[in-house]
């Protein structure tokens, strides 16, 4: 098969300082000459976003955040940053915060300096969203794209162990399904790697010890090509088996992804030798499927569907919903029974083999 | 120690295509709306030029390019896109033609497209070059960085498999170097590994057959991560040792890199395990230097430096040149007598034991 493939790099500027997001947010606002800085973050963390901005000077401190970006709050947003004659964002939170940022820079194109405390990874996409009545609008536009992000390890201590495993599940979910997304491609597959590589390295110690300084590192780092890696190739086929799941029968997101992926990562692997070969690698396992549960194991990760709502008696119609959306592109190609199998042991939270 | 370092992407569309290179630049084009389009290609290369803009329309075809662009060539080339009203330019070639391109977009701002045909990786830089009066000025301005690249490894038939040896292997030493380089980080080790990878797979097909397809675009594959990889992490050890020697000695510059750099690789790889169990990864080996010991006998790549012309007498003076110039960064400090050792080995061309 021939090497064919389109890759668009984002520029950005990628800085990991842990303990070190005030220093480097100090000289970043100084190398770029900015003035008059609105910075951006929720009630619930204004006390990291202002330790963090401590050696800048700050113009307006704005913490109307909400989940999801409603289009009203955006607006004011918008009017208080023009109001504020702002020249640069900076953003310290997870994706609603850094949302809000991008709404704003959307329509008045002021640069962002990102600073995450969360997995959550829209700091490293050019993907923005905004939500009107309930309805979820989204786009891509690279005027949204943090220019510089900042990550400092030590600001996600405050991210819970169990949202930490959440969250990480889900970055590493990810990583693995960008190896047979829509648009994937052998650059992101490498970064995908690294990225499994990095996560299942951090997960364990955090959830040994939360506080743990190298695996919050690592984790960081990890969620950090997991969000560059799933901006380029988009949803697999686990992730929309996750979506029709959670949107149908109302699963918990991250319980559905531990559940669902090692089922997933089985079925593919087979008929997807080279993605199941750097799989391998990056678990330092023999087999991607050992590796994986190997981790799940490791972090106690959640098994099966059964424990968290799913019924059995939904598994045929759930096939139904979910067979329509499974990409063209997934590797192995997916029957009504052979979903049905698969969904049937992500029920009952068998560990498959390989 | 703490996973601390600064990574800068740079923002490309990077379109992998073997074969299609033509039906790909027509739809650049027409995606840009570009009415007024120099083509730049030497004169060796403009027939490949003209195949490949067979479907567009040329306003300005131009083959005055030398090599190291020396200044007065740049304005000569600058005045004639002036007077014709580019709004695009699109080099079709090696490393001199991507860089007169270069030139242009530095005081003009007009993008480029890049078509390359050799493995010289200058395309996806940021990196100018001009010579004056044999003088070289080097710069580093995101203007000059090519919007859009189209690798089409059919273009590099035409490069003959003496020269693809050289140049891939060049390419395959700033991956290596790259795990040290004073700008190294984990994300361009990552893709220095998938550059060695797609190196150590091509390279001996083009060795067997030069028009091996799949060799060709492994090749051009990675040397495009080569690239990437050095453009970041600048120079190690290994090409501060073969600058030296190819200025003082005027050894060949190909030959010289094929010969140092298993023994710079024997030498760093036990003070950077990480990086040498990522470069055995890539290898498909058990251990780095074992890897990079069988391609170089798949591809019969030249061993020692007596061949080349280096003389015995001169390795003592070769190590005073170059102890200084040995960036800090490298993971094992270099003694007088370490670098003498390796330089003996190299001169006799010894294979490196692990």
């Amino acid at each position: 098969m021939d090497l064919e493939f389109e890759h668009n790099t984002l520029g950005q500027r990628v800085l990991f300082a842990p303990g070190k997001a005030a220093e480097k947010l100090e000289a970043e606002v100084s190398r770029r000459g900015a003035h008059s800085i609105m910075l951006i973050a929720s009630k619930a963390e204004i006390e990291i976003a202002l330790g963090v901005s401590s050696a800048i000077e700050v113009a307006l401190t704005y913490t109307d955040v909400a989940p999801h970006v409603p289009v009203e709050k955006a607006e004011k947003a918008r009017a208080a940053a023009a109001e504020a004659g702002t020249d640069l964002l900076v953003c310290v939170g997870g994706g609603s915060t850094t949302g809000l940022a991008k709404a704003i820079a959307l329509t008045s194109g002021l640069p962002i300096v990102a600073v995450p405390t969360t997995y959550a990874g829209s700091e490293a996409t050019n993907v923005w969203g905004m939500t009107e009545a309930s309805r979820k609008t989204t786009g891509v536009d690279d005027v949204v794209l943090p220019q510089t992000i900042i990550y400092d390890a030590e600001l996600t201590y405050s991210l819970p162990a169990g949202l930490s495993m959440a969250s990480g599940l889900n970055a590493l979910a990810h990583c693995i399904d960008s190896m047979w997304a829509p648009g994937s491609d052998p650059i992101n597959q490498a970064l995908a790697t690294e990225g499994i590589r990095a996560l299942s390295q951090g997960l364990p110690r955090i959830k040994a010890d939360p506080r743990d300084r190298k695996g919050r590192e690592q984790a960081l780092y990890g969620a950090y090509l997991s969000a560059v890696a799933f901006a380029a190739a988009g949803s697999g086929m686990h992730h929309k088996i996750c979506h029709v799941l959670g949107g149908a029968y109302n699963l918990p997101h991250a319980e559905t992804h531990a559940a669902v992926l090692p089922h997933v990562l089985a079925f593919n692997a087979p008929a997807a030798p080279e993605a199941a070969a750097r799989i391998a690698a990056a678990f330092g396992a023999e087999a991607a499927v050992d590796g994986l549960n190997a981790l799940q194991e490791a972090i106690d990760a959640p098994r099966a569907l059964r424990d968290y709502g799913l019924a059995e008696t939904s598994i045929l119609e759930a096939v139904q919903l979910i067979l329509p959306v499974v990409p063209p592109t997934n590797p192995r190609s997916v029957t009504q029974d052979a979903l049905r199998q698969l969904l049937e042991s992500a029920w009952a939270g068998t560990v498959p083999i390989r």
